[in-house]
């Protein structure tokens, strides 16, 4: 791999499986969440990506088998992730907003492999990939915004309903509630939920099949199916707007300060259970 | 509860399960089918929620374990259903039309439990809802419209297709089959079908959970899902028109009239088994 | 059947089960490609649809109880194809578009009865038709164009997302894996899939029920339903324009070439595991 800029990632490691076939693996513990570095590590991703006529499918997971990405980094700070590069079409977007857009419309085939737990913003940026497999056994996946007095910031309910439709749109957003890998294959939240013993290698004989094709025709094919299943950016920008309106309120600061003291972003009870315990600390008014 | 108008429901009951969650109950012996008093009551109950920024949830649930909406009633005077109160908007709506689009637009987040058979106006209101869970083992959901020579009069051809996709929905309108709990599941026609024994637990649980976020973050919550998922509102009218076309034909008269000799509206084989005896009964020219 | 032209079909049969149902039975041996004359049986069978308000169904199944429709035939002659009568309105489209369009625009109600292997344009066939019923055990789906370094050329790829969503189109079409029965129910590629034991009398009675209704009637449904899920006719010619712009490149002729030492459009191994063999050949650059 021959990068346009310096490319020294931290907080993910990127794998060269072929020249068509990379594997990028989430690897920022304790449980992976979505911090400064791993926006900087992903954002040159998909800068490479961008520039790139060669890669035909990228596969996401984790270094960790309980935790995907727990969810976004709460001790952030807004201005030094505003500061990362953005693109000229993403430049008026936040950060989390230029990354799930981007990601959304790449030439390269991305394939979320959801092994652990994938909440918030985490479970954003699978929405944001062309296709979701979990681990049958080991996935989690929630939207827990709600807690936070506040929409989903990245685009989860522009996403969700073309692959789960209304109803459970409704359903997901507003219970907040983890979806195991059966009910999330169900409502169409993830493609498919495969056993554990056989996921990862159902996920690379699929990603090493895709590697293979003409470049051209997977970008033909994506183009036709992002025509008829993607909404216009610009709408991207309004969850945001909406998002950070919300958890400004100093009411949502009191809720996020009692996670933290109860363990957010510690490998703990909390964090396995947290689509629970966030419903009991945002509700203990 | 304070009500803006008197309200004094004969054919459903509202319970305040707390001032975030309300219960409606579904009470029209002997089959509840939707008539003209119900439909005086339902629209008491909307002209309360879109005046009202404090309820989060309304589960709309049957007094009768049968039966949770049979249909609607083929005896309503339609002068005097069209005399009830309607909103400026939907002024020019006729009342089913009127009741449903504006049951899809509430800021309150509103859940179908449903036991029992729903067919006809019944499954059309539910389709209005944002949700639905069933009973796996005692429900029956159909539109029955076709057998009447009409399309569905209340939106259910404009609502399905974001819930079932595009075959499954020419399936169950084509078709007017009954759809038990495990199928309407697999269609997307329910979110969920739960277990008899745990389902009215399951539903009050998820209700419960839904009324204790803020209210303000439902109703924006619920604004991006509906951008994204409903039909511009002067598409209903559209539905409503062409069924009244249809069935004030002589032919479709006579088809009623045999039903109700049959034992339509009673509580009998005619209503729990309608799905097939509408066919039979109407297929006899 | 009166028709208003001279209808000697060779290549399947029609066969009137009443005078509102009629069954077209796919019989090209050894494996039923579409040809020539399939096509211009098709068309034939389509414009006598089109100027007919008698029929309310009709079943499309298959003489072969191994392949339902295999592909397109690659050996038809493209200039004796387009020759084929076109509409007014298709005038402009290639003959495998003019087919599934007008197709997917039918006033009767249109169901694949799907036993056996439909890859390709097979499937691109059923796709649009109004629903699809599969044997569980004796289905295979795939949309294998890929392979050839092409896009779908029959609209797949704007068909499925309004019955599988977006991540499970991009899975189905950037993949070119076969799906059975019980994987296409699961994403909605097909309604339903029936044990095979009772598969022809399920295909029937549904088919025999829809009969009955009033013509009318089923013509008013299939309007809004068409209203709301279909894309514009303008979309598909760009399909079939991307498709034969890749596959008149020598690479993809060279593939074809292998395919048929191979035995493809034979009854044998290879079209039998067309899915996995294509991919083999076409990779091995």
């Amino acid at each position: 791999m021959t990068f346009l800029t310096d490319f020294k990632p931290t907080h993910l490691t990127l794998t060269e499986e072929s020249p068509t076939f990379w594997r990028v693996t989430f690897n920022n513990p304790p449980i992976n969440v979505i911090g400064l570095e791993m926006m900087r590590d992903l954002k040159a991703i998909l800068t490479e990506l961008e520039h790139n006529d060669t890669v035909n499918v990228v596969v996401f997971d984790s270094a960790d088998p309980d935790f995907y990405i727990a969810h976004y980094d709460v001790m952030v700070d807004n201005d030094e992730a505003e500061a990362l590069p953005k693109t000229d079409a993403t430049a008026n977007y936040t950060a989390w907003v230029d990354i799930t857009v981007r990601m959304s419309k790449l030439n390269a085939v991305t394939i979320a492999a959801i092994r652990g737990i994938t909440r918030g913003a985490g479970s954003e940026l699978v929405l944001a990939m062309d296709m979701r497999f979990a681990s049958l056994e080991k996935t989690k996946l929630a939207q827990v915004e709600i807690a936070l007095n506040a929409v989903t910031g990245g685009g989860a309910s522009g996403r969700l309903p073309s692959l789960a439709g209304r109803g459970r749109t409704m359903e997901i957003l507003l219970g907040a509630e983890d979806f195991d890998g059966a009910l999330a294959e169900k409502y169409g939240y993830v493609n498919r939920a495969i056993p554990d013993a056989d996921f990862d290698d159902f996920v690379t004989h699929f990603a090493r099949r895709v590697s293979g094709w003409e470049h051209q025709a997977i970008v033909e094919v994506k183009e036709f199916i992002n025509k008829y299943t993607r909404l216009p950016d610009a709408e991207y920008p309004l969850h945001s707007d909406a998002y950070w309106a919300a958890v400004m309120n100093p009411a949502v600061g009191a809720t996020v300060g009692r996670l933290l003291e109860g363990g957010m972003q510690q490998r703990g009870p909390l964090e396995y259970n947290l689509a629970e315990d966030i419903a009991v600390i945002a509700q203990d008014r």
